[in-house]
């Protein structure tokens, strides 16, 4: 196998292997500044934060396991409730994948859209945005990336480019692991989650419906901005993603199976809250206030290796993936 | 079928239908302006700049075709020229597609590493860059977006964001249909074609060696900033990316099939220059200086319909994918 982009692997082998073992790799990459990350910088996720989603087996009969993490607080909140209320109630069960759009979203709930839905479990009257006191950043956001000219960037992302909104004093960058964007006024700031590849959104008819939670649409190319703030993210695929990403595409419109195509239709067999399961997953995400997690995103936006020679100097929002880990085995 | 996303849907639909028989629709979407464009908005992609690339049939005996536009000039000649060479030397014939990484690429060519190059097919000695001459932005690309905050952008692209490079005088826009970032210097100007989904660049080894072409990858996840400047980027895929997106992931190292997968290589059955074709395929661009460009990224980059009812206020210069339509049927 020719070494196509062969050092940065193994910059992350190196990193991997016992420091002692070996000389130390001369280059520094995202992946050998995570494996060095000590233990105290990484957070679990609660139990009750990872919905568990079992697709039926691929035509090989390999099973195909989607693993998601929910949007913690100040996110999402009523829709993440419905969700979790929905799993208990097993309603994914039994339903199915039903549009796959190429470049856009992988969407699944219930094709008949006859299947009632649990007690309790309503379009939410809620904002796509949170509010946030003061006139300052979130104080637990050191590495927010300021959008003002008039207010530069910390050293640390200079050149972290990305997100620009509407206003004046945008900004963007990593609250408790999740990526945002948010804007500030003089006494106060609004922040929201961003679509990025793998992260989960709810489906809704026009507005002012904001769905139920029930159908959601997961990112399967590039990241757009205009679904920001007009439809709900309520979390990201944090394993499995390759089960989704790699269905084949709907010819329907907006990517739907067509009639057709309904044998295309992956068959979903479970959905549970790992909190809900006898042997749970469970992961951690690197504290997106820690030293490694700004190391991280520096060598991201800067490679310097010796298959990368020329830095970008920035990085998107999205692309700075926050590392996430297991901690217990499959 | 559940109305998800359909406003936009029958926006499209309403502008593709013919004018007089209905009433016009109360929103304007990125795909009714492009309907909406005028012929002479369009130009034609030159036969030799069309690579089409035939994978053996999916396991339900369907055709797939992916078809490639190679950059024009004056990004990435000397590759360019290596794979008009290799199509016409049917050298692709019988290889296969050999690594699909998550959220990353897609990359085909000879998985032996045997099969010798046609004559004159080497590694070229060039830049990933094209020089400028000239202290401004080059004359036909009126949208560029200035990143220089001293140097407002053009209204309609206020607020099109998304590339900083490491300079303070970086810009990005359109260039014959191809999106570029670049860096103006006093006397002159260097720019350089981007990644974006779907895009194609050169699979090499480590630096200083820039591949010679045989080896390429298509963009299938979040485009990095950190390849551009560091791998040569030839063309783009204008139809049939959903054959290439949606193959099953690899398991090896970089998402190379291991030993164990080798039977999901997806053989590529024939790639040829459609000006080699006795039927070739035709297709067109919207021209990124004409009006209809200039107004289909002001409304994608600011969504104001029955669905979305927040403007971005921006757009990344990657979701801005420049209109391309057939001219001769498939």
């Amino acid at each position: 196998m020719k070494p196509l982009f062969a050092l940065c692997a193994l910059a992350i082998i190196a990193a991997a292997a016992p420091a002692a073992a070996q000389k130390e790799p001369d280059y520094v990459t995202p992946g050998s500044v995570v494996e060095a990350a000590a233990q105290k910088e990484w957070n679990a996720i609660p139990a009750q934060d990872l919905l568990v989603m079992d697709l039926a087996p691929d035509a090989r009969g390999n099973p195909r396991r989607v693993i998601i993490q929910l949007m913690p607080q100040p996110f999402s909140q009523p829709w993440v409730e419905n969700i979790r209320t929905l799993a208990r109630a097993h309603w994914w069960d039994g339903t199915s994948v039903n549009r796959v759009q190429d470049n856009y979203v992988a969407q699944w709930g219930d094709a008949t859209e006859e299947k009632p839905l649990p007690d309790g479990v309503e379009s939410p009257n809620a904002s796509y945005e949170s509010g946030l006191r003061g006139d300052a950043l979130p104080p637990d956001v050191p590495y927010a990336f300021q959008v003002d000219p008039d207010r530069p960037s910390p050293a640390m992302v200079d050149g972290f480019p990305v997100f620009r909104g509407p206003g004046p004093r945008d900004y963007a960058g990593f609250l408790g692991g999740i990526p945002f964007a948010g804007t500030m006024t003089p006494h106060s700031s609004v922040i929201w989650p961003v679509h990025c590849y793998g992260y989960i959104g709810v489906g809704r008819n026009v507005a002012p419906d904001t769905g139920t939670g029930a159908e959601l649409y997961a990112i399967i190319g590039q990241p757009q901005r205009h679904m920001d703030r007009n439809l709900a993210v309520v979390g990201r695929v944090i394993e499995g993603m390759e089960h989704l990403a790699s269905l084949p595409r709907g010819h329907g419109e907006l990517g739907f199976y067509t009639e057709e195509e309904a044998d295309l239709r992956t068959p979903i067999v479970s959905v549970r809250l790992a909190s809900d399961m006898a042997e749970p997953p469970a992961f951690e995400y690197l504290d997106t206030t820690s030293d490694s997690f700004a190391r991280y995103v520096a060598v991201r936006a800067n490679r310097d290796d010796s298959f990368y020679t020329v830095p970008a100097g920035g990085a998107d929002l999205c692309s700075v993936q926050v590392p996430i880990r297991r901690t217990a085995p499959e």
